[in-house]
């Protein structure tokens, strides 16, 4: 068969672009497989794949800065199809790029380094991870079906900037199966996203079986048409064919959509025909594997490798963010936003002061932007719409690709606010732990959250979701760091300064506002910190402890126990981690018992405190949470009775602990 | 311009068809005012835009018993657009269709209940929800995008009885951005289903703008012929075209969409024009808003209907489930599926032995189905695809579509055990909210949970989901159920007797299992119960309590603490809500203080019993969690420490209990 085979080229003739592109193919290939059997696990099969896609954008088509990869000039490559990371790791320690959790602790990554991959003390985690000092990535992927928002993300930010930059996603065929992808594949139409190019590496096999046809490589290609795609269809592994088609990328007025047929375990002869997935090479067979990859190199007739760099980027100027954000007075606005009739009526829904304050922080600094997903009428964000038009982004009914285009704005330097329903947020769970993992400076707004919106029912309704925000709230995430605050205002004052503390502080934060007009409980200027609580009232024989709505009724229910001899402390609790000492404290010299009172479901407040009581050990804690499956009703204190939280269960709770 | 309507029809002269659709329509959009005016909220202009598609569904098209809701037989209308509800409402009192919980309750709906819609009392819920007493649904709706799953739940269950019933599922045009449509989509392709219609009302209204061109009639037709749908566009107020579209429904070798331009508001002229969304008609309008709607039936030539009813469904054999699920012996169940070494090792991980005990269920009761998103060699659910292929549902990578399918086949009465990793259940959070709402009797499992898988990393990693999941367990749903039961077993004996308790408990279950092997730590002949403990080591000191995998190290740390003169009490947890009781109880008389340890966030077992604890006050209560930001590492044991749950952290934070 040798002469189907083209000669092994002599030393002395100069590689053309297609040979050195094969043997880069086959050089990192190498170190793909022995990356992955030195970690015991990982998936070379899926980063052969990839191989020639990723030499043509790593090392020839992507502008970028290899000492610099936090540098906002930089073209940007997001890896969807997270498995497949060996294949980028294996390029960027070949080409020396930098890696470090910042530009202190800065250094090139080397070809050793890759054989350090998936230690608990390496910067290379086994799927794509900027937290563990991989800056080159801007979010975690793993959870498939997620990159393309990040890109999307991305790629808006860097128009609002106006940044001249291209990025690039390698999407797998099987997680073309996630809906979000097409959630994606919309929002980058409608945003006009034309500096976004989507590379789908279709080699047929997913983990458990073959691919669906819905997701062959005409299947994807027929759906990235219809869903207004310009789409090029190549052999995934024609070094000229990639090349071509990435040139395509801007020079047509739609996203560009690559659909590369692929091979799983490209080169390594022992890998194909089978479906080869998520298992490294044994190590007794691993120099047997790499000598395949190196004569399959052969076939192709390179013998040898030259070096190759990527070009540099643009550069771009940088601002500094401001040390600390700042926001006028509530008075001024509420004025600015058209609402001072609620200085007089001393009444505003948390949701609306959501809006006031969003509008004020977007005059004060220009990072600000604001998502919603078709509910900006619900949430407020319509202020933000309103007054800030070109930094608002309507993602329409599709939270998970809102959520993580959130993350990918903020990987790009945006402090974004996505809203919607509270109940909707939770479709984007997954999104939302990934972005936790990235650590993106994201903020998540759930209004009409727990259940005070009563007429439409618990299809509208969270009640789940602080739970859920809570269990991130004590996750150190490095630095000052946790996974999430959570943030419960009861007054639009307190509601406008969680939406200050969450633009100031860096990370996630989750605000949970509610439907109805809330009095207001503080003095207009009043401030609120981190510890997260204020006291209302004083008493000494029950301590209560509540937040957002629900705790307008426990002071209603504080004041007719007082009429009863029955004083109450009552405490707001605005904002999770809570600092529980002083509120622990105010019960041990009140009788020693806590009482809260919750419009959602067990694991939030009342676990907060049992906790911190649990350890002292010297404080009684009891909860009133909803305990029933919610329905509609028509106002909030039909459906708090209805789930256990009424006016009427504290009266009685209260009355039996006090008086035992 | 009276020349151009037609001339009011004399008494005797019948109607036709089409006069008929049009005076229904006319007749139950006066239904849909009133009732939301009377409930001062609701969406009637989305109800009057699906009427006349209704009319033609409800009254002629659809073959079902009014007086049995519940049959099996009953072709099925899933308004995945769920706040158009009074549409639906105002043509099942018209028809006077039963409602209630359960056939001993069982009454005909009145056109005086519309009246009630949105009560606390009333069971015309604010958007679908069968559990409230209205049966003609079979899964609560209002979180848009979800409806197309519940239809292809239902159709696929539907053909595995060899039942020969239709299901129809409109869909708005603007939730059909929701990713999770296009995943339903590719499913009703991959497994056939060509009994499901979806119809797509596109009156161009979003809730807080239009809605994006990407959203179209024609990019809706376009994007579902691109998913291999057949695709008929119509006017959505034309009776004869609206006929003729679901004529088509089984007639061709695909599922059918039917993309319908519809009016919202139709027919009233004072919602034309403008986005008039999601408000009633005030009540001094109303009279004039139905005299509009009359007004536009007179247009067309109608001023009096006919009573129609629709056809009844071929009868269906339903047969009776059993009273009680039993599985054999353990021994038995892992010979039948090649295990057997797995007895001599004593060692089996969790993943496993829930495949064992799958194909165990299967063998013993019909309705049992699995279903999985491309992970089953991993999640093991391939060993019931192996013994069952009938049952066995490939999913593909689309959590959200998984969970909701299973949802519709529980409606149809199959015992659906639905498994990915537990991580990527979170893609599904809303999914499994509603599901909630819906009593669905659906068995969620997530393998590879907590941190212990170590290599793959955080993206891999579920670390919320107890939290999560466990805040659903103190939710009354009626009668014995609760929300959700969460099982978190230990050992592969314990996960195999956890699957058997799933399959017989009525309602939601979520199974954690771990990567890792197990060593055995029940007799094979060990029985578990609902308390979900069990006490593996006597101690006077403290007592350790924990769950899963972790549990193992909480026993090495014992007999190094015993080793110390420390004697400790372990409790293995493997099922929530638990009785704490005895566990406090045991405490008391053994120094008074718990330890717990979880691989997971807060908010799991350490609140379980913190919140018990603290409302006693005699018991201290601590909890190690995961407090770190898991990354990849090469074993459990290095993550475990990682995060500040291994064995050294139990052993220092023991000491220090007990040694003060």
């Amino acid at each position: 068969m040798t002469q189907l085979q083209s000669p092994p080229i002599s030393e002395d003739i100069p590689l053309t672009d297609v040979q050195t592109a094969h043997a880069k193919a086959v050089e990192l290939g190498q170190h793909m497989l022995r990356m992955t059997t030195a970690s015991g696990s990982g998936h070379p099969s899926s980063a052969l794949a990839i191989s020639h896609i990723v030499v043509q954008l790593m090392y020839r088509t992507m502008r970028y800065d290899l000492n610099d990869p936090w540098s906002l000039a930089n073209d940007r490559l997001v890896l969807s199809i997270g498995h497949a990371v060996p294949a980028i790791y294996a390029a960027y320690a070949d080409l020396g790029g930098v890696v470090g959790n910042d530009k202190a602790l800065a250094r090139k990554l080397t070809v050793d380094d890759l054989l350090q991959l998936r230690q608990q003390n390496s910067l290379l985690d086994g799927h794509p991870n900027p937290a563990e000092g991989f800056p080159f990535f801007d979010a975690a992927t793993g959870s498939l079906g997620q990159g393309l928002s990040v890109a999307a993300g991305l790629a808006l930010t860097a128009r609002l900037d106006g940044i001249d930059k291209r990025i690039y996603v390698i999407i797998g065929d099987g997680e073309a199966r996630e809906g979000q992808v097409w959630e994606a594949a919309d929002f980058a139409v409608d945003h006009k996203l034309h500096n976004v190019c989507a590379i789908f590496s279709c080699n047929g096999h997913g983990q458990a079986d073959s691919v669906s046809t819905q997701q062959s490589a005409d299947a994807i290609a027929a759906k990235a048409r219809a869903f207004g795609w310009h789409v090029v269809e190549i052999d995934g592994h024609d070094p000229s064919q990639i090349a071509n088609a990435l040139e395509v990328v801007g020079s047509v007025e739609k996203p560009l959509a690559i659909v590369a047929r692929t091979v799983k375990g490209w080169g390594v002869e022992m890998m194909l025909g089978k479906n080869f997935h998520g298992k490294p090479i044994p190590q007794d067979k691993l120099d047997e594997a790499c000598g395949q990859l190196v004569a399959t190199g052969k076939t192709l007739g390179v013998s040898k490798t030259a070096t190759w760099s990527p070009a540099a980027p643009t550069p771009v100027h940088q601002t500094k963010a401001p040390a600390k954000i700042e926001l006028p007075s509530f008075e001024k606005a509420v004025t600015r936003v058209g609402l001072e009739s609620a200085l007089e009526k001393k009444r505003l829904a948390t949701r609306v002061a959501y809006g006031a304050a969003l509008v004020a922080l977007g005059d004060v600094d220009d990072r600000v932007v604001s998502l919603d997903g078709d509910v900006s009428n619900s949430t407020f964000a319509n202020m933000f719409a309103k007054h800030h038009a070109d930094r608002f982004i309507e993602c329409k009914i599709a939270e998970q690709n809102m959520i993580t285009a959130a993350a990918g704005m903020a990987a790009a330097g945006k402090i974004p606010f996505a809203s919607s329903f509270a109940k909707f947020i939770a479709r984007a769970a997954d999104q939302i732990d990934m972005a936790a993992i990235s650590r993106a400076n994201i903020k998540i707004v759930g209004s009409h959250s727990g259940v005070s919106l009563g007429a439409d029912g618990p299809s509208q309704m969270a009640v789940s979701d602080v739970a859920y925000f809570r269990s991130l709230t004590r996750v150190d995430t490095g630095g000052e760091r946790v996974g999430c605050r959570l943030f419960h205002p009861s007054d639009p004052i307190c509601a406008y300064r969680c939406v200050e503390l969450m633009a100031n502080v860096e990370g996630m934060c989750y605000l949970r506002t509610h439907r109805p007009d809330a009095p207001f409980l503080y003095d207009l200027n009043e401030s609120f910190g981190l510890e997260g609580f204020k006291q209302l009232r004083e008493g000494d024989k029950l301590t209560l402890v509540s937040s957002g709505y629900m705790l307008h009724t426990v002071l209603e229910a504080a004041k007719k126990l007082d009429q009863q001899g029955i004083r109450c402390h009552v405490f707001d609790v605005y904002a999770l981690p809570l600092a529980t000492g002083p509120i622990l404290e105010a019960a041990r010299n009140a009788g020693g018992t806590i009482l809260t009172v919750e419009d959602n479901y067990i694991g939030g407040l009342h676990a907060e405190l049992a906790e911190a009581a649990a350890e002292s050990g010297d404080v009684r804690v009891h909860g009133l949470t909803a305990r029933k499956m919610p329905k509609s009703a028509i106002t909030a204190a039909e459906i708090f009775t209805h789930v256990g939280v009424g006016e009427a269960y504290i009266l009685k709770k209260a009355t039996s602990l006090v008086e035992g």
